[in-house]
C-alpha cells in the first residue's frame, strides 16, 4: 500500500473504532465545548491502533497537545499510525515491528515534547522519567495507567518512595477493569489465538496460567467455545474460585502434561518454562495475554529447540526433536500481535476513564503517588454506557436509601 | 416423632454435615487439643439447622460455654435444635415457627448467659445489646457478622458513632463471601425453589432482583439451569456486568410484566411492590433470597389478594381476581425456609472463619468498630479447602516474588 | 395423615399439576366434548404421582373406564393414588414401597378389567400380556410405551417376531424424548440428588454414565450447577460429541477414581460394580437415572460392605472399611424415588402425546408391531406448548416452500 | 506475492491442515498402500482451501486423478489453489473473485475429465451433469454431497425421479453434521464475525435464524461468548428447543428490531427481507453462515439504499437515510469469506468420510437415489478421531448385549 491509502485504511478503522465508542463521543463533545485542555501537553505510550486513535483525536478536541508512540514493539497497527501522524496537534512516533533501541528512542521522543500529563500502559513513560529524564519530572502534573500491570510497579515504586508524581490507576476503575480485563480480554484474546491457528477450540485441553481478571476472562470464554480448562494459581482463594467455577486447578507442572493450548494472563515471569516445554504434548500452542513477553520463557525454548521454523503467519514452530512446540506472536500480547486488540465496545469505558482522568489531573493539584478514579467518573462512565445501549434501570426510593443506611429497622 | 427420634434425626443430619466441612474439622481438633475458648461464653444468633451446629460444637470443643437461638423464625429445624441443645456446654432455644414475641425472648435467653463473644446473622444480637441490655456491654470482649445486611448495618452504627463493640465482619472474608453468597445462595436458593415448586426452570423467564454476590450466584444458576434471565439493579456498574454476562438488564416494572419466577436478593426492601404484583402474569412465583422478608412486600400483597391458599408445602396462592401470584415460604429466605440452606462444603469456609474469628477476638484486644477478618486467616482458610480437596497449586520462586514486587525490571 | 387428609393432600398435588399442563388442558377439554373413549377401557402401569392423575383423569374425560398401577415400586405418591382411586371410572392399585410380589399381583389386577388399550413405561404390561396373560391379547388394540427402555424391548420382541399388538412408541416422539428425557430428566436427576445430599454440586466431579438424551441432559444441569462433568459412554459418536460438548471422556474404571458424584443414564445394567466400587474415593454418592435399579450392582456392593446404615433419608451408607459409598434411593429411579419426578411442563408434553396416541389407537385400525406417533400429533403438541407460552414463529413463505422442495434454484 | 511466494504459502496452509487431520491421514496411509481408487478420475467443486486440498491429495495418493474447482466465488484461497494444482494428477481451477461466467465455467472444467465420481457442496456438478452435460452420465459410479442444501435438493430431485445417478449423503453422516454443522459452523461463523468486525460479542443482542445443527452451533458459541441470543424458525419443535435452551423465540419481525447481529443459518432464502431491514437499529450487523447468498435478501438491501461504502475489509454498509446496515462478505458463507472455514480438525471427520465414501462407490455398484454413509464407515471414523485424541472408552459386556437385545430380563 501507499502511504495514502495506508493513511485511509488508518482513517477507516478510525471511523469504525468512534461508532463503537460511544460514551467516549460523549467526553469528546463536551471536550470540544469546554476545552479543558488547552494549552496542556500529553505524552502517551500505549498500543497504537484505532481505539487509542480516538482517545488520542478526543484528547486533542479538548485543546491538548499530543504526542505519542506504542508501548509493545508488535502491537502498532502502521494504518493508524500513519494517519494520527497527519492530524493537527497530534504526533505519532510508533511503528510496527522495531527492535528495542529504536523503541526506547520513540518513547524519549514522545518526552520531549515536555509533556504535562503522562498517559502509560505498563508505565514505560514513568519510568524514563524517574530514570534517564528526571529533569522533566517538575513539570509532570500527573500520569495515567491504564493496566494492571503498569499499576502494580506503580505501587511497587510508591511504597519505596521513589515515586515522585501523580498517578491515577485507571486500570483500577471498576469500569475498566471488570469491562476490559475480563469480557475484553476474554473475547480478544480468543480472537487472536484463532485467527492465526484456525483450529477448534471445542474439546481442546486449554490451560489458562492466572485466575485474575484476565485469566478469567479467558477461561470464561474458551468455555464458552467448548474447551475443557484447566487453570493454574498461586492464590489460593483465586484457585479456589476457578474449582468452583467448574474448572480443573493443579500445577503447571501436571497441566503441561494435559494441555493443547496455553494462555498466560499472569502478569509475571518464567510461567512456562523448559520445565513445562518438555512434557507438554507434541503440537502444544502457547500465547501470552498477560502484559510483557515474560511469560513464556522464550529464551529457554529457544535453546531446547533443534530448529524453529513459521507455520502459519504468526506462529513460530519450535521443533525440540520429539515434539513440536507452536508460539503465537513471539510470545508478545497475543489479542494485540495476532489480532485487533480489545473490542472497541470496552475500550470506549478504558478510554472514557482516561479522557476523564486527564481532565481531573489538570483540573486538580494531585499529591505524588498512586490515585484512585474518582468514584464519580467511574460512575459517569457507566451511566453513560447503560444509556447509550438503551437500558434504563431503579433507583432507590427515599425509604429504600434510609433503610440501607439506618440500622435500626429490625428483622 | 418422639424427641427421642428427632434428637436421632438432628445427630443424624450432624453427622452428615461434619463429613463435608474438612475444614471445621482441622480447626475442631486444635480447639480440642488447645482449648483456645477455655472460660468464655459465646453466645450466638444463627440459622439453627445441621451446619451451624457443627459449628457450635467446635466452639464447645475449645473450651466455650454456647447459647444459640435463630435469626429467622422459618429457618430452625427442631431435629437438631433438640440434639443441640442435649450436648454438654450447650444451650439451644431455637424453634420453629416461632411468633415474633418468643423470637426475641430467645434472643434475651441467650443474651441472658452474659457473653463475652457474640455471633451474629443479622446483629440481633448486637442490636439487642445496643437497645435494651447496654448493660452487657462492657463485658462483651467482641462479635462476629456472618452476613452481608448485618455488616452493612453495622457499619452504618459505626458511622454514627453508635457502635460501642468490636465487630469482626466476617461476611467479607474473601472464602465467606466469594464463596457462600455466590456459590451457596446460587445452588441453594434453587433447591429451595424447585423443591416445594417442582416446575421446571428451563425456558422461563426468572427475574434476579440484585446482582451482588448472592444475586449473580442465584443468576448464573438460573441459567445454568436453561432460563431466560432479566436482572434488574440500582448500580450502574453492576446493571453493566449483568449486561455483558449476557442477561437482560430492566427496570423491576418492566421485567415484572415479562417474569415468570422472581428472586429477590438485595438485601433492600420494597423490592416487589403492589405495583409490580398488578403486572405480574397469572402464575408468577415469588422467593426471597436476600435476607430479612421485606423484600417482597407482602403486607401490600395480602391487601391486593380477593383470597389466599396453599397451594403446596411451603407455597400460598395470593389470588387478585385477574391473576394469581404464588410465594414461596412467607417471602423469608427461600434456601432455608423450603430448603435445607447452603451445602455443607460452602458453610465449611464460612464457619471455619467463623470459628477462627472467636479465637481471634478471645486472644486479641480489638478497639470498637467493624474489623475485617485477618488475611492470614482467610488465606488458612482457602489453604485448607484446596488441602482438603487433594489439589496442589504453583507458588511464586524468589525470581518470580521478586519480579511483582519490583518496579525496575523493564519491557 | 388420615386418609382424608392425605386424599386432600393428592388432589392439591393435582391441582398444582394440572395448572402447569396446559397442552394436556386442551386434549383433555376436547376429549370432554367429544368422548372418542367412550366404551374403552384402558390399563396403565406408569409412575403414580401427580402428573400421570392428570392424565388419567384425561382419558377418564374421554369416556375411557382406567386401571392403573405403578411401574416401579418407588415412585408412587401414596396421597395421589388415594385421590385417583376415588374418581369415577378410575381404579388405582399403587402403593409406595411395595414388595415385589404386591408389585406384580396389581399388574395383574390392572389387566384385569380386560384392557383395550395400555400405557407402559419400561413395558410391564405388555411383557405380561405376552406371558402369562397370554388370552387377553386377542382383545387388545394397542398399547404406548413412554420410555427409551421399554421401546428398546419391544423392538427386540418385534425382531424376534413375539410382539402380538400394535405399540405406538410414544417415548419416541419429538415432542417427548427430546424434552422429557433431555430437560426434565436433566433438572429432576438434580432435584433429586441434592433433596436428600444437601451438597454442593459446583466443584464437584461428576461422572455421567451415558450420553443419550437422559445423559446429556444430567451432564448440561451438572456443568450448569458448576460441577466438573466426566462422561462414559460404549458408543463412539456419542462419546466424541461428549468431548466436544467439553466433557472429560474415559472409561469407567478410570472415572471411578475420580469421581464424586456418579448418576447412570443408560438403560443398560452393571454400569457401575465391584471393580469400580473397589477405587471409587471415600464418601462417592450413587444415583441411578436411567431405567431399572440394574445399573448400579447393588447386590455386589451390598457383599462388599462390611455394614451399611441410613445416613440421610434416602441414602444408604456402604461401608468397605477403608471407604464409604453413598447410595441414593436403593438404585431407583432418582428422580422420583427421591423427588417429585419430572416437572409438570415437560409431562404436558409427553402426556398429551399418550393421550392422543390412545386416542390414535381407538380411532385407526393398526398393525402388530411398533409404530412411530403420527408426526402430525406430534407437531401438534409443539404448536400448543408454543401458543401457551405466547411464542409466536414465523412460517414459510410459498416461495420459500417451493425453495426447499424444488431443486432448480441455482447458487 | 509471486506466484512462488504463493505456492509456498499454499503449501505451508496445507502442513499445518494435514497436522490437524489425524483421521484423514490414516485414510490416506491405507490409500498410499492399497491404491484403491486406481484409475479413476474424481471431479470436485467444493471450497477450495487447505483442509480440502488435504482431501485432494489424499485421494491422489490412493491413486485418483483429481479435477477441482470452487464452490462459492469467495471462498476461494488462491495460494492453496496454485499449491494444489502444482501437484501430479491433480488439475485446480477455482479462483477467488470470479465473475458467475467464469465460476461456471470452470464447473464445466472439471467435467471435461469425464468424472467417474463426483464430489459436490451444494451439488453443482451434479446438476450441471443433469442438465448440460447429461451425455457424461452413463461414466458416472456414483457422487458425494457434503452439505445439508446439497442433500436437501438431491432428495428433491429423486422425489421427482430426476436423479440418474447414484449420491451418497455424506452430510447425513453422524460423523459429519453432528460435528462439522454444529461445532464447525458454531465457531467458524463467529470467527468470520469477528475478524472483521472487531466488536465485542458479549451483551449484545444476537438472532439466529435457524435452529437446526448449524443454528444451535451458532447460537450456542454467541452464548458463551457472553451474548443475548433470540432464535427464529419455522418448525415448532425446533423454536421449542431453542426456548428451552434459555434463548428467547420469536418472529423476525420482532427480531429485527432487538437484534444487533443477525446470522442466517436456514438453508432457504428471503430470511432477512426490506420489511426487516426497514426496523433494524442503527449499525446492525448482517451476517450469511447459511449455504447460498440468497438467506439475505441483497437486492432489496441494495435498492433501498442511499449510499453504500466500504467501512472495514470486508464490511459493506448500507445506508437507509435514517440508519446504517453493515453486510459481511456480501451474504456469502461469513466463515469461509471471512475466515478460514471450518477448523482442521472438524474437517478432518468430513472429510475422512468424503475418502472413505469415494472408496466405497468405486467398490461397490449403488443403485442411483440418495444413499447414506455406511454405518461402519461413520462409526470408524469416531473410532479413529477418539483414537488420535488418547481417549478410550467403555465396551458392552456379553451381559450387557445380551441385556440390551433381549426384552425378559424384567424390572
Amino acid at each position: 500500500m501507499t502511504e495514502k491509502e495506508l493513511i485511509e485504511s488508518g482513517n477507516m478503522k478510525m471511523d469504525w473504532a468512534r461508532n463503537h465508542m460511544p460514551v467516549l463521543a460523549i467526553v469528546r463533545e463536551k471536550f470540544e465545548e469546554e476545552k479543558p485542555l488547552k494549552g496542556l501537553k500529553v505524552g502517551m505510550a500505549l498500543h497504537v491502533e484505532a481505539k487509542t486513535a480516538v482517545l488520542v483525536e478526543t484528547l486533542a478536541a479538548g485543546g491538548a497537545e499530543v504526542s505519542i508512540t506504542g508501548c509493545n514493539p508488535l502491537s502498532t497497527q502502521d494504518d493508524v499510525s500513519l494517519a494520527l501522524d497527519t492530524r493537527k496537534n497530534i504526533s505519532c512516533f510508533a511503528r510496527y515491528g522495531v527492535e528495542s533501541q529504536e523503541y526506547y528512542e520513540a518513547i524519549d521522543r514522545v518526552l520531549d515534547i515536555k509533556p504535562d500529563i503522562t498517559i502509560d500502559d505498563g508505565a514505560d513513560l514513568i519510568f524514563k522519567l524517574h530514570t534517564e529524564r528526571t529533569d522533566l519530572l517538575p513539570n509532570i502534573l500527573g500520569g495515567c495507567e491504564e493496566t494492571t500491570t503498569g499499576v502494580h510497579r506503580l505501587h511497587a515504586m510508591e511504597k519505596e518512595g521513589a515515586l515522585k508524581m501523580p498517578v491515577i490507576a485507571v486500570n483500577d476503575a471498576m469500569t475498566k477493569y471488570l469491562f476490559d480485563n475480563r469480557y475484553g480480554t476474554g473475547q480478544s484474546a480468543w480472537d487472536g489465538l484463532t485467527r492465526p491457528t484456525s483450529l477448534l477450540v471445542a474439546g481442546k485441553n486449554v490451560v489458562v496460567a492466572g485466575y485474575g481478571w484476565c485469566g478469567r476472562g479467558v477461561a470464561m470464554r474458551a468455555s464458552g467455545l467448548g474447551a475443557n480448562v484447566i487453570v493454574t494459581e498461586v492464590d489460593p482463594i483465586r484457585a479456589l474460585e476457578a474449582k468452583m467455577d467448574g474448572y480443573r486447578v493443579m500445577k503447571m507442572a501436571d497441566a503441561a502434561k494435559l494441555g493443547e493450548l496455553f494462555v498466560t494472563t499472569t502478569g509475571n515471569r518464567d510461567i512456562l518454562t523448559a520445565e513445562h516445554f518438555k512434557s507438554m504434548p507434541d503440537g502444544a500452542i502457547l500465547a501470552n495475554s498477560g502484559h510483557f513477553n515474560v511469560e513464556i520463557d522464550m529464551e529457554a525454548l529457544a535453546s531446547l529447540a533443534k530448529s524453529t521454523r513459521t507455520v502459519r503467519h504468526n506462529i513460530k514452530e519450535y521443533d525440540l526433536g520429539d515434539r513440536r512446540i507452536n508460539v503465537i506472536a513471539e510470545g508478545r500480547l497475543v489479542n494485540l500481535a495476532a489480532g485487533d486488540g480489545h473490542p472497541a465496545e470496552v475500550m470506549d469505558m478504558s478510554f472514557a476513564n482516561q479522557a476523564l482522568c486527564v481532565r481531573y489531573i489538570a483540573e486538580n493539584k494531585l499529591s505524588n503517588g498512586v490515585h484512585k478514579v474518582p468514584l464519580e467518573l467511574d460512575t459517569f462512565v457507566a451511566k453513560m454506557k447503560l444509556k447509550s445501549m438503551g437500558i434504563t434501570i431503579d433507583e432507590l426510593t427515599p425509604t429504600q436509601e434510609c433503610y440501607m443506611s439506618g440500622w435500626e429497622c429490625g428483622t
